[in-house]
């Protein structure tokens, strides 16, 4: 990101008809988007774009989630149809939508809003070996990057990521604990209606990924060979193209704004393998998962909103998005205390 | 609030095609603006109209704040000019903006966008007797319901509360204790740019005032008369107009969303004339004024934003706005499990 902007929008923030620092975590966000965009005031984020990332995952096998596999090509159809929570956020919020299947299951019909890149037709048991091979880990990356670019080649000021995955709370879990060393239990989270037992059991299957396939604590500067070894053993093919969506907005300089956990551990991925990406990132929620709290603090990022929302989809983002753009207004827009002839604090009174 | 159609927004809520209760506080939201309508799926809460009550406060001669008096009268300026943070912001949500001048010191020139009712050029300094009469109270009260009634008539969906006034975080303070029993040392804060020795003179300014005025712990079942006593003595016209305007949105049966402390503080008085007004209130956001989360406690409410602002004017409710609607937005447009074709979860995997 670009510090000479990024002092400028800090400056120009405090020339504006309101006390100093008043708007909070917003002057953060313009100023993070005036180093995106390396300008000051930075342009609106308008039009966003909304990519959903779907794909399945072969620890659905070990009884990770009340959900059957089958819901993940139900809820393309679902995204597809305009049926689905994010759909009424995306329409809300003036975002657009596109469904991308990375890698799930089911064999989906081409359909207007659906990008096939179907990278394998879900990921193998992360419990008992790698999840993915390297060249798929880094195909499914490849796709991300690439949709990125389509989507601002269309036109698109600011990324928002989606996702959908029976099971993909297990696989963000195993890549937060790669990623930033935290233990299983305190990582992985209820996802959509796991009871005591089932938690425990899933915390297990986590841990058994990350043992069988040597997933240790994490070293800085890990180079980005493990963190593709990392990403591809533990993750899930969403997740990788997650991290490629981001690491894609970076490269075309424009924001993205991260939905809940299933994102955060991708950034983490995307982290490993690229550190600057983050400062393209804006943080839209935080989910009620715990991992989550977790890969917030490793990014250094503070969420939006925080809702308790557990989703996914990109609804939290989604909802995130009009304040990213409130942040961005109040640059284009508010009166200077010169141009508006108020007085500043600590003025004498006539 | 009608509490059938709350029930059948809430049994609705649980057949959309999402994991039941995953939308968090948007949930309850929608059924609390289901209550107010008394219609499962609640109308869209729009057009919005923020209404922004400009006044000023005797208690500023004893060196509270370090900004002259006279800003309020220049930002009710800036407000008309379209240069303020909640321009900005209202631009951005799609809001009109509405403001109303119940106190200002200032003579103001009429102005499209500027509605006088003014009742007294600023209230009489609290710390050294009641800050208004029982009776301009009353008036600034009426002033509120009225604007209420008219931006309903003139099509509002959706209220939303601005305040202006330099002092008025002593203001609320002081209506904070005298509403929930609250000490001056945890209610007050720092407003906008206070130091220690400021905050501490502040709160034993504070203090004055409600010993002065006999304001002690209150008890429940507080009379209407007393009520109206203690937002006379303590509080300012903005504050009376405010807690109107929650008295006037919930005659209309139309949402209100509450800004910052001094709505809060307002709601509080509201909320002891007519208990049942704070069902039609939605708490914007959380300010970084720590009497706010008190007032927030004490009315049973949560806030939607918490981005540590502290600017006033309507900033914080007007972030929350397109929150409000997308958790509306989905009980019209989000398929069910039924509709879409999607299996709940606990099913058996074919």
């Amino acid at each position: 990101a670009d510090q000479e902007a990024r002092a400028q929008a800090l400056a120009h923030q405090d020339r504006l008809t309101k006390p100093r620092g008043s708007l909070g975590v917003l002057e953060d966000v313009a100023v993070r988007l005036a180093g995106i965009a390396g300008t000051s005031p930075p342009p609106s984020p308008s039009p966003a774009a909304l990519a959903i990332f779907a794909a399945d995952h072969g620890v659905h096998a070990q009884g990770v989630t009340p959900w059957p596999q089958e819901v993940t090509g139900q809820m393309v159809a679902n995204f597809l149809a305009g049926g689905a929570v994010a759909n009424a956020f995306a329409a809300h919020a003036g975002a657009t939508v596109t469904v991308v299947d990375v890698g799930v299951a089911a064999e989906l019909a081409p359909a207007p809003g659906l990008v096939i890149r179907k990278v394998a037709p879900g990921t193998a048991d992360m419990s008992a070996g790698p999840a993915m091979t390297a060249e798929q880990a880094l195909a499914a990356v490849e796709a991300g990057v690439l949709v990125a670019r389509e989507l601002v080649d269309a036109g698109a000021r600011c990324l928002v990521t989606g996702d959908m995955g029976i099971a993909n709370t297990t696989a963000s879990a195993a890549l937060i604990c790669a990623f930033t060393g935290s233990d299983p239990a305190a990582a992985t989270g209820r996802g959509t209606g796991v009871d005591d037992a089932m938690l425990s059991h899933k915390i297990e299957i986590v841990r058994r990924a990350l043992e069988v396939n040597g997933v240790t604590a994490p070293e800085d500067g890990m180079p980005a060979a493990e963190a593709l070894r990392r990403l591809a053993a533990v993750g899930g093919l969403e997740h990788a193209a997650l991290a490629g969506f981001v690491l894609g907005a970076a490269a075309a300089r424009v924001p993205v704004i991260l939905d809940g956990v299933i994102a955060g551990s991708a950034a983490l991925a995307a982290a490993a393998l690229a550190p600057a990406a983050i400062d393209y990132c804006v943080a839209g929620h935080r989910s009620a998962e715990p991992g989550h709290a977790i890969a917030l603090e490793h990014l250094g990022l503070r969420a939006l909103v925080d809702l308790e929302l557990r989703l996914g989809e990109g609804t939290g983002a989604l909802l995130a998005y009009p304040l990213v753009g409130a942040a961005v207004r109040v640059m284009h827009e508010v009166a200077t205390f010169d141009s508006a002839g108020v007085t500043e604090k600590d003025a004498q009174t006539t």
